[in-house]
């Protein structure tokens, strides 16, 4: 259950304070050039302690290839991709080794597996994460061969809603804000929450540009399904909307079908998606995250001997996990993409024909 | 990709206008009885033609079971289920044979397969949905041997939300109101829109109460993620919700994290999943449905030579597919919590060991 | 667990003595013609009762279609389809209700699900291969698209080995003996253990022809691995072999190593298959088939209550399964290379930008 | 493709130049002690090396844990084991860069892939079966928890067939061998081909004690048919016998059917398998291994612009694989065993309700 996607498949593996962690990449076809920078780029990207939104902690990772490439490119042999943790030394946590730290998985895994990783989260950390950015690293150099593009950014901070939305903006923003006259704001509420030792949420916005017709696996295998549950699975994610999302309730039939000419489709409500298949519009995809839990204010919880008690976390945390989250969901995207573009190679007798006539032994290197 | 679920597993098949639709679920365990008179009583819930707020049409579909049983009971062998079409007749789809309908499948389908099933919209028709009630039907059968139980209803239609969620007054009401209150108003929302040819989308809320702690497989099957998976590939969806949901980037970290006492949560804002795993509380999520995209109303498309057209639908439509959507969603997270159900029985050695120690040769009929 | 393949894909149900069987074929490309005569005719092989070398019980089993087709080609959803029993009034097996008849499922079945269906064997019966062969015709038919061919016949029956390889032969053997001159001998050899209510085993020889390079998916999806998987699941088999098989062992390598010219492959030790892939010569398989275990002479057995007792079959049952289960296995084989044919598109990203470029909107039927 | 099983799941990674293999294990159960020493020393019985009857190429592998323990125990957490390929600096491979070598994977890799990683054979090296013993080994450790135990050993090289099988001896045997009265001629035969520049084939006879009865699920994944899939997806392997084997095609039913009584089975023909389910007898499974195809003989063969060439290996390289591929079956059938025992504690309502009842939060380790 630590695998994801069919064809594109990525397994990780690694906790907090393990030696490492990373992933291993299945189904990736040969012949793709793996350019080693850009994934070491995309991981930058997510990395903390960055600036003041993000926690201050330094993870210096760098990611390695044990496997996978000859000649710089893919095989489609299994790439294993490592980051080894610089700092392996547990820190104390013997005072909250007994009790459930609230909103976190403490109480939930401790009771499903009969004993809790309790050091630094264990298998639950943000860590985690890495596999899925090294993953995604890799899915957009696959898609990138087809011209698919994935974008992201901030639209929501606490309740500080984007009402314009730039994409190219977000890259350089701290909190990969998407509207730049409301991201000061955006920033502010993040620093008021964290001198009040609290947290707060925010919300991502996603795209993927030009996504040919036609991804998506009917009826269980949907790409609007499969998002959602790409999305649903990073850390702190309360609820995925696609398109016109929680609007689309509200709006009636003539208002929200998306009007077809023989220039493409006029609006968007669908968010690129009719019938669980990409239909070439840009998929919209909204990721909602909480407020990180953990927070330096006292709280009620109980001990593993289900007596009351109180706790205050130490340590580094980020008070909005969200602008970091963007990231996680860019890369979710893209390995979602990147899994229905090769599914989609089989669809019709047409396609396989295709494929099997004039199968020469030419060298693709 | 016509199955869904990894342990408890049902594969469907079946088009619109096919001789049957019906679906085969693997994976449930020996020794549960299977009653069918529930199986049909789940089943005409999503029928339409019971009163004014969803389609005139009648279907009469009464379930068939072909195989799996044994003197009433669940084997472990495969049972299929299966309803049959009383009028296979086509009906005259000329006039929308060579025109994409808009907000469908059609112009998705065509594209992906070179081919398109127009008769009554074939595989991506609502009708696919009786084979999510079957096996809902048989995962609730397997769900309450362990005492956990499903809610759903109707908590919004258009922009009418309700305030009150009386579970028990949603099943006898026409539209599954939770809100009694508030039902006659959005009765009338939909019949206004009925009125005018159009149509206009609601909100489910469903619900599970009395799961165990611990079901949900990390870290890429996260009960949340699945859940979502699940809700996202109905007809319709574009947003789904767990807990606090589109509420919780709002909320400071102290206000979201639930607190826990000795005598369990004191809020539910996590909806009962923390960290993938449920915690034990009610299991919360809404599920957004877009308006239905069958309006009587001409609307701009395409054909399939790529030329600006115009269409209006003609046919009996539901007003608003989120009251029957509300069937479906809580059949699909019946799903999702049977296969959970299963597959923790193997997570730690203490269990294991339990299953294996006296493993004796009862007969459990 | 009773679904085969990964991405063309059927899922089976049905037991002895139930209403019906079939399965449910997922995968199969749009644009294919799907002959139902041919189906038909592929499942009449399998048929008992046609003649004094196989059980004198009839089946007169029709396949009909429920799904899947519009305008007779697939679709690329679920093909379902379905064999009715037409005799569905239980025998009277009160006399084998408690006694584990021997080298049948009895025993297992009760001690794993602490149930057993004793009507004709449940879900073990060899009516179960109907959802096989069924999977498998639809499997040539694709296969036919591609040029790909399956053989098989009968090359041993108890220590009658052939030595001559007549596949046209085969066919019209009533027994599908590929050696016409040991046949006699052949048929013999089965009346004779007839006669003495016992039975025999034999052994099956199947070949594909035309297999393009490169069938099979490394490292644990290997083709050869998987021709053994599928084979291994039939009833009563106890060996595979691919290429030179059993005789590999005793060769040296310089005798082994099949020789590679311009004009292709000398010999064909490898059994068409080298590092798990397909290179393009014949794949041949031999499938080793124990005798029937329902014999009519009295044997030791014990009793659900562990008490030691004896019995006797009674009823009408092949006092050879190799034959009939010949055709099994050509069926599972074409499932195989099926799925693999499938799996096959996107193995480098040529084949892949082959798929995508020009994806154009035609309509292929 | 580069996973193994369905709940005890390793997805491994590695290619013979590369700087590391290894693999990811998810779906061990938490709580079991894993200890290390233990996986070093199965590791250690397949390395070459260690005498004349295997390659003098020396592989000093030495295994490390990335993940997944917490303080020295499973946590169901993906255990990743690694093994860093010491001497990465590829040798000369100019000589057979643009050659197929015979009866490896040379030529069907470059067809399917459109390109080769002809460096040691990459991904088709022996050396991807680290990951399959490290693995193994693990799985040895969850089935030691319920007394499952694994033995296997060398039962023929060429044509020396083993007449005793004595496993203990196997151990200390530097061939595996079974029967010590024939191992001296068993060695002699493997030096015999040695000195000719040549290789020779043979088969490993594999066995498991103490299976609980019910392991296997119908009716595709049966016990049997996974095992045969274990074994045939290793290098090498031609053909894979259950129980009686090859045999069984030449027995009477009155012969081959094992005979009941209230102490077991009198016989074991089925090889502890009925109907795909494991009897709780011994697991009996032969394994046969074609001879190297690596000969130090000149060979006629291709190049990649398909003119016809010779050929002669240079390197080191085993004699006879058999005796080392013996290990890794060995390790295979664990993987398989252990898969099923964590797929068969949900088989039967009775099981799920002893898991669920009772499920306090009592600390495991």
């Amino acid at each position: 259950m630590n695998s994801f996607g069919v064809k594109f498949r990525f397994t990780s593996f690694g906790q907090s304070h393990g030696k490492a962690l990373g992933c291993i990449i299945d189904g990736v076809p040969a012949g793709i050039k793996i350019d080693l920078e850009f994934i070491q780029e995309e991981l930058n990207k997510r990395k903390p302690g960055q600036n003041e939104f993000a926690s201050p902690r330094k993870e210096d990772d760098k990611v390695e290839v044990l496997s996978g490439l000859f000649k710089g490119h893919s095989t489609n042999t299994p790439i294993a991709l490592v980051v080894f943790n610089q700092n392996q030394k547990s820190k104390d946590y013997e005072n909250i080794k007994d009790i459930f730290r609230l909103a976190h998985g403490d109480f939930t895994y401790f009771h499903k597996y009969g004993l809790r990783d309790y050091e630094g989260g264990g298998r639950t950390s943000a860590r985690e994460s890495i596999a899925r950015v090294c993953a995604g690293a890799v899915a957009k150099l696959m898609l990138k061969e087809l011209d698919i593009k994935i974008l992201g950014g901030i639209c929501q901070i606490g309740d500080i809603e984007a009402k314009e939305f730039d994409f190219s903006y977000a890259k350089t923003s701290q909190i990969f804000a998407l509207d730049k006259n409301l991201e000061e704001k955006q920033k502010n509420k993040i620093l008021e929450v964290k001198k009040s030792h609290d947290s707060i949420g925010g919300v991502a916005l996603i795209k993927a540009l030009s996504c040919p017709i036609g991804l998506g696996e009917p009826i269980y295998n949907k790409l609007d399904a499969r998002i959602a549950f790409a999305m649903m699975s990073i850390n702190g994610v309360k609820a995925v909307e696609i398109g016109a999302g929680i609007k689309a309730p509200k709006l009636k039939g003539s208002q929200n079908n998306d009007e077809l000419s023989c220039d493409g489709f006029k609006t968007n409500n669908s968010g690129g998606i009719l019938a669980g298949l990409s239909n070439g519009d840009d998929i919209i995809v909204k990721v909602h995250f909480k407020p990180t839990p953990s927070i330096f204010i006292e709280q009620n919880t109980i001990n593993t001997k289900n007596e009351n008690t109180k706790y205050k976390i130490k340590g580094r945390h980020d008070p909005c996990i969200a602008p970091r989250g963007s990231i996680i969901a860019q890369a979710m995207l893209a390995c979602v993409l990147a899994d229905f573009v090769l599914l989609n190679t089989s669809s019709n007798i047409s396609q396989i024909k295709k494929v099997y006539e004039n199968n020469e032994n030419s060298n693709i290197l």
